[in-house]
């Protein structure tokens, strides 16, 4: 098995330019294929996460297509400038290890974006399919996470069900496999898990406000922060500031 | 139950400017549903269906969004101007009424485009989940059809178990249902439908070709011809030239 792209079955990679994509992307060359990422452009309010993205791809030596997307609609805190990005303590009932720091009134908050995961995937599946890849990785994880239901194994397997019944690729029983290697992982399993792979998580953006610097204060740089804390370890993106 | 929208439950309904969809639209208002078409600017050389499709949306009283997409790929004669769209007579194992007129070598055409109806599904949940609408209607035909995967009832059933594990609505048990009103239908039947319901089918575009006529040879034009021929009627779009 090689650890350089170029070799292997050939699959699509989700990349947000976040911790848990760019993990997904190494675990995806360390178990033997051949990466092509996937970035996009929908109008997220943390545009710089896209750069980001670009970086990563670059650094593991893959090559990257990016999507640009314009929805004529909103309905999500992370498209809608004049929403507020909740912070850690207004809702409740999240799960995992951060949950029982989190206290507050809705489900799931703000920040959800309707079928974002379902675009996404509906996406990498076209270019899987066209490009002959025999899988799409996805950085989905299911622990430390903000309750979107699109973040859950059902959602995968009920994707997976799609695939084999809507594409050509199914009908001609060309398995396209949805893979989520980071699904039952805490945030500190992953941070630990990319590390060991060289991840450059100081290339990685989370923060959801797109501002200079990371607030520190969003859900996503809550779990970053609660993540390396309990890896012990020290997070390379605020060292290399 | 009114026949104008702007009353009964919202949906949204998958506009492409084609017979089967126009007659979907006039479909869902009959059923007393207010509809919203989405309309997609995908790359398709048959451009010009994206303008009929904001006509017929007009003609039916209905407010329409145009979703642009520019996928980094291309892998379809639809999208690919270098590859030939193919007539009938080029490949088999079309199934339907239609099928024994055509033969040839292949399965599914050239004109596949992967994963498209997916795309423009996911699009359409995102815009239902975000404006709260109970159903999403596309007029896809497994009958006189051009052999898609994405036309079969398998596929919206699997689709829909996506909406109820994969959203917000679905946790929350708010049911987004798909609607194929014309699944079954032959093209004759879909046209005396549409004719009864009043689709303005001289609005319509069907050509894969978009050039100022319809080609009346392509696989489209060919299934469209054989509806009005078997349903006794006279084409609207050739009278209007």
């Amino acid at each position: 098995m090689s650890n350089k792209p170029g070799f292997g079955k050939s699959c699509v990679v989700l990349l947000s330019g976040g911790l848990d994509s760019a993990t997904a992307l190494y675990s995806a060359r360390k178990k033997g294929f051949s990466p092509v990422c996937l970035i996009f452009d929908y109008g997220q309010r943390h545009k710089r996460e896209i750069a980001s993205a670009a970086k990563i791809s670059r650094a593991a030596g893959c090559p990257y297509k990016i999507v640009k997307i314009s929805l004529p609609w909103q309905g999500s805190a992370l498209l809608d400038k004049n929403l507020p990005i909740p912070v850690p303590g207004q809702r409740n009932k999240l799960k995992g290890s951060g949950a029982q720091q989190l206290s507050g009134s809705a489900g799931i908050p703000s920040t959800y974006v309707p079928a974002r995961n379902t675009i996404f995937l509906s996406f990498a599946l076209s270019f899987a399919e066209t490009i002959g890849a025999e899988a799409i990785f996805i950085g989905a994880n299911a622990i430390d996470y903000s309750g979107y239901p699109d973040c859950r194994p059902g959602f995968y397997r009920a994707f997976e069900k799609v695939i084999s019944v809507g594409t050509k690729a199914g009908v001609e029983r060309r398995k396209i496999r949805i893979l989520t290697p980071l699904i039952g992982l805490t945030k500190a399993g992953i941070i630990r898990l990319g590390t060991d792979l060289g991840v450059p998580y100081e290339l990685t953006w989370s923060c959801y406000r797109g501002e200079a610097r990371p607030c520190g204060k969003c859900e996503s740089c809550f779990y970053r922060a609660l993540g390396f804390k309990q890896a012990k370890l020290q997070d390379p993106a605020l060292r290399a500031k």
